[in-house]
């Protein structure tokens, strides 16, 4: 745990720009930035993946995002979060001012396969 | 509003692969996925961006993504909420099963400057 660099910067031990603190999130800005105003929203809760942080700290994520939105008054952004690999629940605001800065996507979408979603609908319902 | 295709799913005008719904949200496949599992998690409120959903809604959002992260099975996978020409917050859950499928990303991140960072730090805090 203590090797973990969120938890490091929660604890102050690592110092960060910090934008917004509560009891349960953490909010500060990426020193790489990938355009102006990128910020990473974190949960205080150490955990591998968003599926093994508590509820009650997921629901304050985008509330506190869209109070960080609000202050950049950024128009157009992307929310990111990567799951694999990384420790803590990182959330990226990234504010996407051009067609170059920013966040890059690449969108391969596969072909509508009906019969196959249908089928895969029902499994994961029967799982939720 | 109602030109809005998600308020149209919502309503059942236009079919979907549900998975799940409540009061606030809806949760339902990707018909053109990037990778097996990809779905869309959206609010009910009709909103142009983030900032316009109210917070209730919003802190609905990534509780419901952890149920359907756990119902998939995935291990590795990314959530994407974009802003900008969008109706409706919808935020993508798109496992990523290996290097090739799902979700492809360009990260050119900027050389860190520190006084500008910090700069700017204080500008986002006075206004949050």
């Amino acid at each position: 745990m203590s090797a973990c660099i969120f938890c490091r910067i929660i604890k102050g031990e690592i110092p960060s720009l910090k934008l917004f603190e509560s009891d349960k999130t953490l909010a500060f800005l990426d020193i790489g930035p990938l355009s102006k105003g990128h910020a990473l929203v974190i949960p205080k809760f150490h955990g591998a993946k968003l599926a093994d942080i508590p509820d009650d700290q997921l629901s304050e994520i985008l509330p506190t995002l869209k109070k960080l939105v609000t202050a950049t008054g950024a128009t157009d952004y992307n929310i990111l979060q990567n799951n694999g690999a990384i420790a803590h629940q990182e959330v990226h605001h990234i504010p996407k001012p051009n067609e170059i800065e920013g966040l890059g996507i690449t969108w391969n979408s596969t072909p509508t396969d009906m019969p196959k979603l249908k089928a895969l609908c029902e499994r994961i319902k029967a799982n939720m």
